[in-house]
């Protein structure tokens, strides 16, 4: 049985158990939203990982995509990549290799995690098939299958994407900028016939539900510029998505639903709430959302501003950017710089929405601070190792004190000050 | 005459027309602004320099930090940070000196800046003096005249914290983390005597309007830690700062208030909503504000993200934070990170605001990938010269995609395909 179908029955899992230890609600509350829809826990029953917990009243969760592609399709560094990525608090991980022996990549990657995987089945299809002629709606089907027997946890399915919205991207700057929807478009455009992922969504359900892995429903009309924002397009296939969460909901597969992308800050809460409307509350994973168009090498940045203020505004899971992202796949230091910038993002929305005990690090942080006890600053740090990096060489030796105030710091005024007016 | 009081004469100055041609205000509107203490031209007469609009319809200025202290005091590689700043978007910096001759190093930065600068001149005052009980309220003022003198633009005076407020920091974690404020609670206790920025504030105010410096009234109280936002030692300073503005008003001298600093998520439109209202509409100039407090290494992504909601809700200024923020004296590239991560948080916020024509160098970006036009993407991003560095390990030679999805790219499949639909 599915965490669902359990949940519908009123029985508490021990992956329900587990992910309730670890956050501010009762394993009751959380049965109760996922029978509900409103949150999902992350477990294939074919992987050994850590259960996660994404939905309402949970800790924000982050995402890192790492994998192969044509032009880097080794492993080592992959799974170098994946290491890095659980280090500094990626809550799951995706593979999205496109290059080398992807099937051997993703058995390896999901045995070598702690942490749940997602895979994006189509892209094995568009790299496998070259001519999109010869691609049939059983191709999208069998690698679905395959994914899911390797033991994925999750997998993003693009089966809003309808005929019908394709004539609504006329006007964008930026048309399709997903992969997976750009392959889709050009598939039905070929062959004149209906989304398969949405034809044969029903048979999805059926293999999904075998092992409960969890339906990321992916926006294959996401918006890829500040431009194309909130668009027709968009929202036609948002509503799609809202009607397949229901059906998933109903067959007792978890879902989750996908969201951009690049919005205008000032758009960020309009996208939540119109997400969370249309999809009936069920979790929003968004990817960012970058809030401009104009920051290539540092998109990281852009994406947290934009994770941090969706995620206060209810959206549930982030995806990280590097800071290559429009530019090139990630280096092993893109990934990390990646992931620490989404866990601001998200730790300061978690903070914003009142998680009990999520400013608790931060006070730690700011007593150590106060005591000039830079092994305490280090060790509550989100990266130790780059706050080591900077101190070899800006803390002076027999100092307590850095290199930008000397003697005049702050802290240490205070220490000598505070017993006069604090009693 | 100081630019307020030309306003208030009904003149519009050649500064005004310069601020005005740069902005989507009109020099009218501006002069009005001024008038009525909305706005600042930051511009001393002293200083040959661009005179920088701040304040209410106006685009969202930032400022970068940069400076010698006692453990690296040279001049050379702060003249490279002042360029540095420059060319990849400050609006402003500010010269915080504590090392080396430091009048040397102001008047130097000062002749080689096209922005204004602007400096703290209590910092000399603290490095000068090394004995508290020797320090007397004329080296204060002697200070400011010296800065003065030597052609600031603007200066952060810490006028606001007075002795009664001190008691009520007695709960905080992080105390005071003020520089200024620090040294400033340490004098008044010692000498049991009221904040001689405050009680000479007329005097402070006489000298400004000789050469029509823009004075910032900084917040010696600032929270330095999430846990001591928006508390009472903080709100009674911004009361007083919201005095002082008023007073500076009637004598002519252009004003702003700083802020924090460490603000939860939550808090931070509150605080924008105060300073507007205690400060009767006075420009806003943050410090950050940094929505965690265990990002040491990051704080420019976690000042990035606070900064880019307090624009979006008011605030008029943003001071950058760099990776070396909480750790030690920034290097040349700390300082680029910085003013980057600070201008897409302004930038994200002036596309918020719905300041006319903020987006159009997103669309033209937009319109560079949808094209592939890889050379258009670079010209167009904030820092051209880190995409270069990335395209020339991930754009294969005569090829038009990147590492990441190769010739699975969205935008190449895109262009094939969008003539079928858009007709």
């Amino acid at each position: 049985m599915t965490q669902i179908e359990n949940a519908n029955k009123g029985n508490i899992t021990p992956e329900m158990v587990e992910v309730a230890s670890r956050e501010t609600v009762t394993a009751e509350k959380l049965m109760e939203d996922i029978s509900n829809g409103r949150t999902v826990v992350v477990k294939s029953d074919l992987h050994e990982c850590r259960p996660v917990g994404i939905g309402r009243g949970l800790g924000i969760k982050v995402n890192a995509n790492i994998g192969t592609s044509v032009f880097h399709c080794e492993l080592e560094p992959e799974l170098e990549k994946l290491a890095a990525s659980i280090r500094y608090g990626a809550d799951t991980v995706m593979d999205l290799s496109t290059g080398g022996d992807i099937d051997t990549v993703r058995r390896t990657i999901i045995e070598s995690s702690s942490v749940p995987i997602g895979t994006v089945p189509i892209y094995q299809v568009i790299t496998e098939k070259k001519e999109i002629k010869g691609v049939t709606a059983s191709d999208f089907l069998e690698s679905i299958r395959k994914h899911i027997a390797s033991g994925v946890d999750f997998i993003t399915i693009h089966a809003g994407l309808l005929k019908e919205g394709i004539p609504l991207l006329k006007d964008r700057i930026m048309g399709v900028v997903s992969r997976g929807g750009s392959f889709l478009v050009k598939w039905m455009l070929h062959h004149d016939k209906e989304n398969p992922l949405y034809t044969e969504f029903d048979a999805i359900l059926d293999m999904a539900r075998e092992h409960d892995v969890v339906l990321s429903l992916g926006d294959g009309l996401r918006p890829g510029c500040l431009a194309d924002a909130t668009d027709s397009a968009q929202l036609h296939e948002l509503k799609v998505l809202g009607e397949l969460a229901q059906r998933s909901l109903a067959a007792g597969v978890q879902v989750m639903i996908e969201g951009p992308g690049h919005v205008p800050l000032d758009q960020i809460k309009e996208n939540i709430d119109l997400q969370k409307k249309y999809c009936n509350g069920a979790p929003f994973y968004v990817l960012g959302p970058l809030v401009t168009d104009i920051s290539p090498g540092y998109d990281h940045i852009a994406g947290a501003i934009g994770g941090a203020v969706a995620a206060a505004y209810g959206a549930d899971f982030l995806c990280y950017l590097t800071p290559k992202e429009h530019l090139g796949l990630p280096d092993l230091e893109h990934v990390i710089d990646g992931v620490i910038a989404s866990r601001i993002a998200a730790h300061a929305a978690d903070i914003a929405r009142g998680i009990k005990g999520a400013r608790d690090r931060d006070d730690a942080m700011s007593r150590a601070r106060s005591n000039l006890d830079w092994k305490g600053m280090k060790e509550l740090a989100l990266n130790p190792e780059k706050v080591e990096t900077f101190m070899e060489t800006d803390l002076k030796d027999s100092s307590e004190v850095c290199t930008m105030c000397g003697d005049y710091c702050s802290a240490k005024v205070n220490k000598e000050e505070r017993a006069k007016y604090s009693g």
